[in-house]
C-alpha cells in the first residue's frame, strides 16, 4: 500500500497524522513517549487496531532507549512505566489496554534473559501485534473478495480502512484485495457526519491507493441505491452482539435499512475480536451520546444557531435481519447468527 | 410571527438576510433596485414564494420612486425596466418571472388612470402577492394540523418554512398552526447536507418562534425513527408529478423510505401551484446536479481530498407509494394520486 498508519523504524514510532488529512499527508517521527501520548490523545492515530499497534510500539520505543549495557531491572522499570503512562492517553480505547497488557506480559514471561535479549523480545512482540493485525485484515479482505464480482460498485460508511488498522482495514480490505487482483471495483463513500470520516479519511485512502471513489453526502445514499448505482454495501463495526446485531457509526442502520429495501446485500466486516458473545442482543449495547457541538460546528465553523438543542448519538444498532453476512478472518458468517457465531467460538 | 422574510414599508424592500443566518439576524432596508437584484442573486432571499414576493415589491419600489407629478408614461417605463432587470437576477426561479409578469399585467390592465392611481394599484398588487402566499400557507397549516395530535414529534428535512415564503411556510405551517393553538408539537430537523438549510434555517426559525426543535445530522433520521421518537414526517417539495411522485431536496426519498419501514406517516406540504399535471411521473423530472465543491467544502472549509470525485444531485424523487398524503391549501390529497390530483384540477 502507498501509506502506513503506524510503523516503527527501530528508533522512532512513525505515525501518519490523521488530524491533518485530507489536506496534508504528514508522517510524524516520534522518539519521545510524551509525543506519542499526545498523538494518541489528540486522535492523530485512530481506529482500535491502529491504536493498539501504536501502543505496542510505544513500549518498544521505551525499550530501545535503554542501553544494552544497562541492568535488566532498568529496562523492566522503563517499559513498565511507559505502559502505565500510555494507558492514560485514551482511557476508553480497549485495544490500547489490550496491547499494553500484552507487551507487559511478554516482558514478564522473559525475565532474566538479559537486557539486550529482552529488548529484542519486546520489539519483536510490538512488530508481531502489527503483523497479526495486518494478517487479520488481509484474511478479511480475501474472504470478502469472494462476495464481490468484477465491475461492482460498493457503498461504505465511515472509515473502516487501512488508516484505522495496521494495513488493509476491515470494510475496505476486500476492495484492496480486489484492486491487487486487477478487478475494477468502484466505491461510493458516505461523508459520515458529524465527524466526516468518510470525506476526510475513506476518500483520502482510496484515492491514495488508486481506487475509483465517489464522495456523497449521507442523505444521498438512498437515491444512489434507487438509481441502481450500488451492488453491495460493506461497513466495519464496533461491536457484534451474540445474535448478530451490529453496533457501528451512526447512520449505519439507515444504510442497512435502505439496502434491504433495494435488495442490495449489506455486509459487515470485522475481526472476531469485535464479536462480543457476552452481549446477547443489540439492545444491551449502550449508545454513546457525544457533544452537540460536533453537529453545530464543522471543523470549528458554526453551522447552526447558537444553543440549538442537538441529539448526537455516536453509534446505532443494526438488527441482524438486515445483515446479509459478517466477514471475519475466520470466514463468512450468515444467519441465523446466534448459531453461526456460537459455532465460530465453539470450534 | 417574530420575523418576516420579505416586507415593504412604502419606500424600502425589507429582507431578512438569509445568508447571515443563523449567526446574525440582519434586516436589509433596500431602496435601490440594484441592491435588491444583488440580494436575489446572492440568495439573501430564497424559497420560490419568498423570491416572488420580493420581485413584486421590487416593481413597487420602482413605482414609488416616480413622483406623482410625473407622466404616467414615465411610471410605465420605470416599472417595466425594473421588471426586466429583476428577471435577470435568478434566471431559473419560476416564481420570479411569475410575479414580475403579474405586476406588468396589472399595470397594463390599468393604463390611463394617471400616475398616482396606477402607483397605488401597483403597490397594492405587490402586497396582494404576499398576502395570497401567506393565506395559502395559512390554509396548508390548517389542513396539516388536522393530521397532528397534541404531543407529537415531527421530523422535517431541508427548509420549507416561513423563511422560504411570505409567512408560515409549507412543511412548517402545520407546526406554527399547532403552536398558535397552544399544542405541544416538537420537531426534529435534519441538517440537510450539503447546504445545511435544516441547520441554518429550519432550526433558526423554529427557535425564533419558540418551537421545541432538535437538530440531527441526516444520517441520524433512521435511528431516531427506530427509537420511536418520530410520529410523523412533513416535508415541502419542488414539484409533484401527476401521479403523485414528489421531487424535493436530496435526502427526502431516504427519509420517506425509512418512514415507511417504521410505519410513520410521510406528508408532503405544498401549494397546488407546485403540482405539475404536465409531468406524468417522477421519471420525467430532471435531476439537477450541482457543483461538487458543495460536498467537498462546508462554508468554504475543505472537508474532503482536493479533486475527489463527487456526485451531487440537488433533488431526488420520492415515489407516490411512500407518500401518505399531500397537504395543499385546497385540502388533503390521498392515494390514488392520479385520481385525487386530477379531481383537484377538474373542480
Amino acid at each position: 500500500m502507498n501509506f502506513r498508519s503506524v510503523d516503527f523504524d527501530g528508533s522512532h514510532v512513525i505515525l501518519l497524522d490523521q488530524t491533518k488529512l485530507p489536506h496534508v499527508t504528514e508522517y510524524m517521527e516520534l522518539d519521545q513517549l510524551k509525543d506519542l501520548w499526545e498523538a494518541i490523545f489528540q486522535l492523530k492515530v485512530r481506529g482500535a487496531p491502529a491504536i493498539g499497534v501504536a501502543a505496542g510500539y510505544g513500549a518498544a520505543l521505551a525499550a530501545v532507549q535503554v542501553e544494552d549495557s544497562q541492568a535488566e531491572e532498568e529496562l523492566i522499570k522503563q517499559v513498565g512505566e511507559a505502559c502505565d503512562y500510555l494507558a492514560t492517553s485514551r482511557p476508553t480505547a480497549v485495544n490500547l489496554f489490550w496491547a499494553l497488557d500484552r507487551m507487559r506480559r511478554v516482558m514478564n514471561e522473559n525475565l532474566g534473559k538479559g537486557t539486550k535479549a529482552l529488548k529484542e523480545i519486546i520489539i519483536a512482540e510490538a512488530h508481531k501485534i502489527k503483523e497479526e493485525d495486518a494478517q487479520t485484515c488481509r484474511k478479511i479482505g480475501e474472504y470478502g473478495l469472494t462476495l464481490l464480482e468484477d465491475h461492482m460498485t460498493v457503498l461504505t460508511h465511515c472509515n473502516a480502512g487501512a488508516l484505522a488498522t495496521a494495513q488493509y482495514g476491515t470494510a475496505l480490505a476486500p476492495i484492496y484485495a480486489a484492486k491487487e487482483k486487477g478487478m475494477d471495483i468502484k466505491v461510493f463513500a458516505d461523508e459520515t457526519r458529524p465527524l466526516l470520516q468518510g470525506a476526510r479519511l475513506t476518500a483520502w485512502e482510496l484515492m491514495e491507493e488508486g481506487v475509483d471513489v465517489t464522495l456523497i453526502t449521507d442523505n444521498m445514499a438512498a437515491f444512489v441505491m434507487k438509481q441502481g448505482k450500488i451492488d453491495a454495501v460493506i461497513v466495519g463495526c464496533d461491536r457484534v452482539a451474540a445474535n448478530g446485531d451490529v453496533a457501528n457509526k451512526i447512520g449505519t442502520y439507515g444504510v442497512a435499512a435502505l439496502a434491504k429495501r433495494h435488495e442490495i446485500p449489506f455486509y459487515v466486516a470485522c475481526p472476531i475480536s469485535t464479536i462480543d458473545m457476552e452481549t446477547p442482543t443489540g439492545d444491551q449495547i449502550p449508545i454513546e451520546e457525544r457533544n452537540g457541538d460536533e453537529v453545530r460546528e464543522v471543523f470549528g465553523t458554526q453551522v447552526a444557531p447558537t444553543g440549538v438543542k442537538v441529539y448526537n448519538p455516536a453509534f446505532d444498532v443494526t438488527p441482524n435481519d438486515l445483515v446479509t453476512a459478517i466477514i471475519t478472518e475466520k470466514g463468512i458468517l450468515r444467519a441465523p447468527y446466534d448459531k453461526s457465531l456460537k459455532e465460530l467460538f465453539d470450534k
